[in-house]
């Protein structure tokens, strides 16, 4: 595996860890067509246990079985794939060495009413048995129970750093404190991802920031240090520097885009605004699977463009 | 032990299991009258449990004896026997490797009030020292505390499998989010598949499928994928794509069936569906042990010709 | 120690024990007067806990000395001592060997208000240093947190059988479910005395039961099946039957007899029924020594009758 | 260290332990100027913890200095002196060997507000390192928690004792079920040293109890035993009849005497009634050591006197 | 490292303690500007998780950076630079041996609502594996859950001193029972200090207290022994002496000083009451970095000058 310079440089990032999660991380870094530029797609698949397989797979039948995920990142020339434990123990050994896989540790089904609460569904142990390069959790900031997630990852994350895996967090606040709007809020998903960071991440996912404010305090100090939010890439900028100073991957998932278009405008304000990165998972499997490698095609293209202008300017 | 390739080629769909897992699945698959045949019919008895022996026995005074259950099971010719610790210590040294064993690890009784919240009462250690092939466990998937039995399976099955043994799991929708009808809507019974596979289930049991809608973002989905759900055979088809595209062993308990030919029709609509087989518990035991056996022997005729038909179509 | 054969049938009812457990099982039912005929009368000393001292041991002031329950099962020929952590270390070294002891694991004091919830006072290991032959744990079916009893057990009572000993279960059904004299119901009994079995146990220890029907499906199902529920002997063998099909010990606290005469013809009824035998707590420390030991000897001299009849049925 | 025929006699009551923890009972009541009369005065001191620092050390600064604890048990000739963690490791080190400590596991502080539930806030090990005799632990039966003080006492007592040291139980009653009055009844307080003795407490500490009557159900038993509580000797004559016959040390605070010459008379009380001692803690820190002290050999020459008599009676 | 005859005073405080302790301790006592001298200034930086990034870092950008920190703290001359997880896994390898680190293992954030509940986000083997000489730790005496929070802090404080760590509390009292006023007030402050010693603290910080007196109790016991809490150093010589007569090192946060001048007469009021050194975050960094440097080096001048006075007093 060849290591480019630039991976090198992420990986410098991550000096604490013992050798074995840096060797991960860039196995995810190093495959598919976003390989060496320090830019990554995953695809994550939990919205069969989220939604149903109804509302997630019927749109596309071929979706229903688990090989046609593992297929898709293959082919498609994603970084890695992220599900759940039974959907990973159902390819890992035919597919084994051929992408690399993130087991997604919990998820929440909606079948049943309240705040969203995660089930841990598996452990680190699984992850090492079926071969995966990272852990995957989601944490609720400003959920009721925010601290029991916390608390959860806390000791999967030192388990997972332990045996050198790589720790991948989705951070998506939630709770009687925010607002619907407040969710995606620049100050909020900022906050989501420094969490995340704090918390041991090594790559963070969180929803593209919109320009609402969702408290004055966060106006003010806003305003008094000129943080230039106006535009999706200078928000996601901002992300990243609350990701410790732009020394953490972070990566996206869709926003309020509908649409390929919109879509793919989106991913081009993160990639112009240094994002690591998209986790893309029902606009690539809920579509045939030539249209989702298309799209995903689209979306690769312009973070290799992006990366290849960051060389250049670095250069 | 003569492996069929009907049985090899469901053993092939849990290539990531140690070989003590699929040693274990063909033991139950190739055992009993339908031995081969890829379907299996399940005696559970855990009725003394959860409704007292009274109502579960007294109609049939034999059964009060546990001895009897093991009968029933290998005189039948029955794949498996699952029942709760109490049960299998009783006559598992007696009857020692004549019928394939599984052990209920969770049973709810109902001397109390409010929803259903099993116990568990058994261990992994438990069916390792009473020669099982499985540990059996219930989830209610929508049910308030559906995250504590997730969790609580998530540990017994990972011990489970690392030393060998194979997960059937029972998925029972409930909870103040669904009405009494919604609990077996067909989108919501082939989620409560999808939820069991998805935590690593080797065998789901879920209840046939009705064509009740239960909610409309279902119904929509439904009809814009073109689902038939217009028959039990559909259906139950539709559940088999939903357990990972009918690569997990899927059986079905009695439905709303009663009486002896509703029951066998049911039963008909679940093997043209390509449904693995049925669990039969009360209309096996609470009748003569003869006709226990005649029924049961129906009720895998009905399976065995209908997998014949499937090799001669495969053929 | 010499093992009649009636002993030796009541210890091929536990088949898949470790053979420390029949051992321990044969130590208890080899003692005593009744040593050898298959019943058993225990010592059961917990009032202490759960009255209070004034309440249960003021009636007889010698009783406030730990020793005087030793010398009064040894010099009465009980079968065994049951009773918490305090009382056997007070006296198991002094005692050692002379009679089998219980380590009652759980116990509920009075000077708080609501519903029971006994407090778990010792452990397996306690029971072995102090070279107990069983331990013994009583769960209320139907009360609140009867699933956090069951599951403690559940721990308690594979730890115990790991290392040899026996498991004896109080079974007391209790809840808001439940009307006071559905508690001890023929059918609530029954049920009580057949969860103890589900979970494990090797003694089941219930109250008489009563002819009183507490639910309307209850009354049918006997009704149906012709359950004769007419004397307290009858009502005693269906307890048995529900309690594997009379393959478990299950032994009766005193019922609603009140005075000496009441309570041995209750004793007679439990004997004919083919009662395991009696715990005999307050009736046999609440008097005078010489006395206590009088009416315990009339007890036992019941059930040796009853089982010599027995043994002349069966020769 | 020579051990007298009533320490001896002493430690003849607790012959199912280890020999480690006889060695250790032996230490504290060989220790100081009681040693080897079978009586103690032991020095407590976690008000600080309890109470805050202005309360309780205020009244005499140099007190605020945790040596001068130390100090005071050692110039005292206290039997053992008692604290909380952070005391203990203040000065174990210093004073090492010089008298018997106990390491107080739980406290409760009250900035809080609500029932008193304490925090355990030291471990067997951290009593084990710091070289102590005992544990001490505080429960408060009939409190809304008491179960959990239970069983969190019954771990760290198996644990304490497996290793040699002995366990001091504080049993103070209290919670919705009790009236003030009734926290000191007779029947309570010998309630609570019943509770703490069947808990396996080797030495166990309740109020001065008095002459109330809490419940009709203690009144009519009291009568009807005839059991004298008309003085305070009586009365701890009847409970240390309630802990075990006689043979648990049952320890006392002060009780509702303000002023030295009433705590004096109430020790008499104490002292005639067989009590094994005092546990002094206020009245000996809150004013200028001299004092402490003075009064701490007052108290001492009391039970000095008490213990000679019973020796002259006895020999 | 050359010890200090005053470091090696305070190091003979925690004789109880396992050498690599005092070890750590004197690590800390003797870098940075102040090392040697007995005195403290810390750098602590939780604010990202406890308030966010845009209201903690925004006011000086290049904070975002973690490197930014270690690089303060060390060309500042702190003693010790304290944070969570990630941001000391951050940098702990690149600037290995520059700084004493402390791991926070506790913090709160502030998206949810209600009571401070701080959340476990680091282990003791973090604190190893990074190098760090401490864990830091939170507690809210009086709050709901500060039971909860002691006992957390007892296991993690047990394993840290056996791994010969130190141990940093932060008291901060909170909760229902008192008033916002109350939590600084000289009595409060003074029991939140004793409370972490007594919970086995070496370094406490606590906030300046105030004159304010929450309690009646507490006035009447100030005034009966006459404690003076007339100035700011006053108080803070008492609260050096509730935590231990003046034997654990007592380091303060900022009061309600606002601006430089104001913040500066605090310290010298803390130096004066022989205040063991100051906690200084958001003074130090929300500014440009040799602005936040020289007004550290004004506060370690003010206990430079202090410690001084002192040796030249004590010499």
């Amino acid at each position: 595996m060849n290591i480019t310079p630039r991976v090198k440089e992420i990986l410098s990032w991550y000096g604490s860890a013992n050798p074995g999660t840096p060797t991960n991380l860039a196995r995810m870094l190093s495959a598919g067509r976003l390989g060496g530029t320090g830019r990554m797609v995953i695809l994550p698949v939990d919205q069969g246990f989220e939604h149903g397989p109804v509302r997630s797979f019927a749109p596309n039948p071929p979706a229903h079985d688990p090989d046609y995920f593992f297929e898709l990142a293959i082919e498609a020339g994603c970084n890695a794939y992220a599900a759940p434990l039974g959907f990973l123990e159902s390819g890992a050994a035919k597919f084994a060495g051929e992408v690399p896989l993130i087991l997604k540790l919990n998820s929440n089904e909606s079948l049943g009413v309240g705040e969203p609460d995660p089930a841990v569904t598996g452990s680190v142990n699984d992850a090492l048995r079926l071969g995966c390069v990272a852990i995957g959790y989601t944490i609720y900031p400003g959920a009721a129970d925010s601290n029991d997630q916390y608390e959860a990852l806390r000791g999967l994350a030192e388990e997972a750093k332990s045996k050198g895996l790589a720790v991948v967090v989705w951070s998506y606040p939630r709770g009687s404190g925010l607002s619907r709007e407040g969710e995606t809020a620049i100050a909020v998903a900022a906050y989501a991802a420094h969490i995340a960071a704090q918390l041991g991440a090594h790559v963070i996912k969180i929803k593209p920031p919109t320009a609402h404010i969702e408290q004055a305090a966060s106006q003010r100090a806003i305003e008094a240090a000129g943080i230039d939010i106006s535009s999706l890439a200078a928000r996601v900028r901002y992300c990243l520097q609350a990701a410790f100073g732009g020394r953490r991957l972070v990566v996206f998932s869709g926003g309020e885009a509908t649409g390929r278009d919109a879509l793919l405008e989106e991913i081009g304000g993160i990639a112009a605004g240094g994002g690591s990165g998209s986790i893309v998972g029902r606009n690539s499997f809920q579509r045939p699977k030539e249209d989702g490698i298309a799209l995903l095609h689209d979306i690769m293209e312009i973070y290799a463009r992006a990366a290849a202008g960051e060389a250049v300017a670095a250069g």
